[in-house]
């Protein structure tokens, strides 16, 4: 273990670094012993908070190599994908921040202006980081300034479009830009596609065995490294060889292609991005490093090289720390595979997250049946229509920040076809750790619009097995089931069911409606116990399938006083807004109050904490509650109808 | 001109095409007739009802090969930006429904499932069909069906990420399909980016000589073109030259690359396609076509080749035959160039479309601060944002429809930065004529939830150019202004001023509280005058800003014993119902009616005709309005403060 290395342990070098003047000044030797204190300094960390440490072990010589040779933050110095700019933190003098790492009102685990001058996108979605660089570029192109601007990214984000789109304009500027491949063959898994296929059989690059020297003699001068000296050659000279260059294909495209350098060879680096930033026009510098480097647990991980732990970890080991607790992934991926045993059109979709969405568990079983795009929203759900015009039903999991991507494709390419399309959409609602980026507060109002798209929100594990099954049944256009992250709450059995709403709790009295939204029931339940206490009585329900509104859940709401809706999801044309639509449409004017996450930037925390910021707790639900319902006791509402019939033009 | 020809005039081949079977058993000789046939009647026939003129002119050749090797529908042909599929339509049985082209219960302008078993994909938004074509492929090959799947893309659709995300799969995937690359060189305007200007700059391919040859014999053999031969040769060999094949390109993928053939040659087209439907794997066929050939004003028309006139043209000119008229789009550039004049930093993007946006008058006075980043939604807006980092004020001009496309990084990349981004949306609302999928009815829902971002809707030419002003002089985060299709609407003065709120017509009674949204000012106040009859007094109300909800607007709601919204956009989280919202967070419990666009599929018509099938004219929301507040002197309502403060989790 590096962590144990005398040398590196000490962080002495480390310590002396303020920012990146203090790298500049070092030889190589230095370099060399201050690679090993990064690491070092991640693993000892990174085990304690968690966070995205493989990728970061990856870049640890590249990102030196960049703040010798760029001037941030006058040249930008632009991450994809920020959580591979923890390196890029600690050279920035942010090394104190470390210990508390991805907690609220700690460091980000993106880069974040808020944090520093050196870190300009805040930019947590794949493949974007070459857009932002060629507008950045034109920019100073047309006011004359003469500022570098590199741009980090991944091969894996290769294979999203917005990085074609950018290369096609980049090549057509022609202004000086420096786009650094960072290839580890990996996306999160191993990277899919042609170009990877391409890449991993084509004929030899020239600079290839030079490479290989470098890394054979950087092997050989460094006790970084404590597994047998063959493995890592063979797992490195395999990660070259796959790696070996699309010259043709960029140099086609008209940008300047150098490359392929040993990535964690610090001068070679530094050389090529030299040349690279005198060269005048647009250069790719394709770096070939290993996800994970230098840290036994992260290379030996294959599924994905140890690439952002959620929590605490054994630096031994690298599994976590955490007891194991069953997650709303594990009851979706083993749903999926009985619903696949029994259903042989059902096939799965991934964007390169095979194993933080589950669809690995249907890949095992049917591989034929699943199919990885890549990071590739767009083409998940279009590829997904084709599926299913092909008498197929699609199941296509991926986090809920992220089909916002695809959210023409899911409108116009899947609904507008009225497809049976099964959009699962993991770690819905406040994430946590990962900001505002990584929020999947925002699909039941955006998938909200697209007609004929039915949502459901399991509220525990029975009806998220439930409620998917009834999904993969639609065959007559899309729907989508979302849930939270984490451990999966205690099943909450319903007392009844009316049309498809559960009721979870009754009273005698019927004062209040609470619509519970998804995982919220379990709140609901402890707002009801509170506020009858205060001597009123709350009906607690679940939707169950929250889009469109069930008729059954407008006409429990005209038996009630007053409704209050609580959702995981933005307020702003969420479901508790789609309710008091549907109300006014039909006439009901019980009041309503509709809570939820405001549609703001929320900061990075726990998933409880910033649900407690936002009000979103028992305690303060019930509060709300029984003031509105008191306050209904002083002054009765006359419900009135407006009309009989419905509105003209409702929807 | 050809239409006078005698041969392909009389049109008596085409009158015995029922079906693709009767392509299949012509000559050569015929199918020379049979082409010259078709483009009369496109020609014929568009030029009275508007149309896609140009790219179908430029696809005759091709899709009779296509039709004459493979069998429709068990074969599957699919054209991407449908608009290209007149063609297929003619040799499918809908001859006869040309004369009622893209008008209310007539032949849709895009593929339709409901016209024809030939049709499977109604698509209109460019680079999607490779998508649905490798979806298909997939399920075609895990059900053992053999059947071909054939995917037509344009050059211009190729800029497009989607594609190359396709392109990534498709060369994986291995299955047999066959990628038609149609290259006229053009998307809407020129195609532009690295991709082409490597193209029109690389060694010649071997196959040059041969099609131009190709092509030379077939200008000689034909009478269709009446411009002189040398101009045609000329363009036509420059048409080849900028289309010279990237094979090592789409091969370094794994995609067997055939090319290229020249387009309006059938009996090229097909030996190419036959090849590639043998070759038992993904295949991509280039096409060398041109848009518009043989019709002189659609080859004369440098800036988009007839591409799709609004309406009936003259067909000796190729001009419009209606009167000119201030279109919404001339209003917008022309205050956009005087913008530009006052401030260096204004920058203007279009995604391929600087003419239908007006991005081009922008372009013809400061080019070098234009930027068309091809059909890529997506990087016109994270461009944008890296635009606006270097300090320059981008406007983005697109389509509202295709705004869509790029929701994420409007969300993430331009608000979450709170940077100044002006989002144009030309054609908001109901469109008309190119059906469901281009009516821009939903941004005013879905970019809603982006926090921070402002949203304009004009009523008029001098609120569009004030509007405008105001959107690109805010600062400190996104702003979208968007309005309506063709012809602008005369000024409607405001009598005053309440914040940003106008007020376009008061009355002594303040029974209704009229909130026109944008180009439904003219609207608001026929109803209001209607409804004044009836002896209620209405307030109309143009509120500027839409998103977020003025608070002046809830005031005067306040003031109010019934408030109605109507707006062009879906009702689902519309303006109105943030309006519902923001009066519920403000406990105002006016009563409250919103009217505007259900969320659902509406078909193609004159954007009249669609308005008036969902009820919104001043007959019919006077009508309403009228029943409502004459209900309310039945069965007063005494509004109810549910609290005096704002709720915890209120946004």
């Amino acid at each position: 273990m590096s962590v144990e290395q005398d040398t590196a342990a000490s962080g002495r070098l480390l310590a002396t670094v303020r920012g990146p003047q203090d790298v500049k000044r070092m030889s190589a030797e230095e370099l060399d012993v201050l690679a090993a204190e990064i690491r070092d300094f991640l693993i000892a960390k990174v085990s304690r908070t968690g966070g995205h440490v493989g990728p970061n072990l990856g870049v640890v010589e590249l990102t030196l190599a960049m703040h010798r040779v760029f001037d941030s933050p006058r040249d930008r110095l632009l991450f994809d994908t920020g959580h591979q700019a923890y390196v890029h933190k600690i050279l920035t003098g942010r090394q104190a921040g470390f210990d508390r790492l991805r907690q609220r009102g700690g460091l980000s685990g993106y880069p974040s202006q808020a944090e520093s001058e050196h870190d300009l996108i805040e930019n947590s979605h794949a493949s974007t980081a070459l857009s932002y660089a060629d507008g950045l570029a034109k920019a100073y192109a047309l006011r004359g300034e003469s500022r570098s601007v590199v741009a980090v990214v991944g091969d894996g984000a290769l294979t999203g479009g917005m990085c074609w789109e950018a290369l096609n304009n980049i090549a057509t500027s022609g202004n000086p830009l420096v786009i650094v491949v960072n290839d580890n063959g990996r996306s999160y898994s191993p990277t899919i596609g042609g170009l990877a296929d391409h890449l991993s059989s084509l004929r030899l690059n020239p600079g290839y065995e030079k490479v290989l020297d470098t890394v054979k003699d950087a092997l050989g001068s460094t006790p970084l490294v404590g597994k047998p000296m063959y493995e890592v050659l063979h797992a490195v000279k395999k990660g070259i060889k796959d790696a070996v260059a699309p010259q043709a294909m960029f140099e086609d495209l008209g940008i300047k292609y150098v490359g392929p350098v040993d990535g964690h060879d610090v001068s070679a680096v530094e050389s090529s991005l030299r040349a690279a930033k005198n060269f005048g026009g647009p250069v790719i510098v394709h770096a070939v490093t290993r996800k994970g480097y230098g840290y036994r647990p992260a290379e030996e991980d294959e599924a994905d090289c140890l690439h952002g732990p959620g929590g605490a970890f054994d630096i031994e080991t690298g599994k976590l720390v955490a007891a194991p607790s069953v997650k709303w992934t594990h009851v979706f991926a083993e749903e999926l595979v009985a619903i696949a045993d029994e259903r042989p059109d059902v096939v799965g979709i991934t964007a390169a997250m095979a194993e933080p969405t589950g669809i690995a568990s249907l890949a095992r079983k049917y591989p034929e049946r699943t199919y990885d795009v890549g990071i590739a929203e767009q083409h998940a759900a279009t590829s997904a229509a084709g599926l299913a015009l092909g008498g197929l039903h699609p199941v296509v999991a991926v986090y809920a920040t992220f089909l916002n991507r695809a959210f023409d494709q899911v409108l116009l390419d899947v609904a507008m076809h009225k497809l049976p399309v099964t959009f699962v959409l993991d770690r819905a609602g406040i994430t946590g750790p990962d900001g505002p980026s990584h929020y999947g507060i925002w699909d039941m109002s955006v998938f909200g619009v697209v007609p004929g798209l039915r949502i459901a929100a399991p509220r525990d594990a029975a009806t998220l097995r439930e409620e998917l099954r009834e999904a993969v049944a639609v065959d007559d256009g899309p729907t989508v089931v979302r849930f939270p992250t984490g451990t999966v709450a205690a099943d909450l059995p319903a007392v009844r069911r009316v049309g498809s709403v559960d009721v979870l709790a009754e009273s005698a009295r019927t004062d209040v409606l609470l619509v519970a939204v998804g995982a919220f029931g379990q709140l609901g339940m402890e707002v009801a116990a509170r506020v009858a206490e205060q001597g009123y009585g709350v009906t607690v329900v679940d939707p169950r399938w929250v889009r469109p509104i069930p008729a059954e859940l407008v006409e429990l709401a005209a038996g009630h006083r007053l409704v209050v809706t609580v959702e995981d999801g933005v307020r702003v044309g969420g479901v508790g807004d789609a309710l008091a639509q549907a109300m006014r449409d039909a006439d009901v004017r019980v009041p309503l109050r509709d809570l939820g996450v405001p549609a703001d930037w929320h900061p990075h925390g726990t998933r409880a904490q910033i649900l407690a910021d936002l009000g979103l707790t028992a305690q303060n639900v019930a509060r709300d509650v029984t003031g509105w319902i008191s306050r209904l006791d002083v002054e009765p509402v006359e419900p009135v109808r407006l009309s009989a019939d419905d509105a003209a033009a409702s929807n």
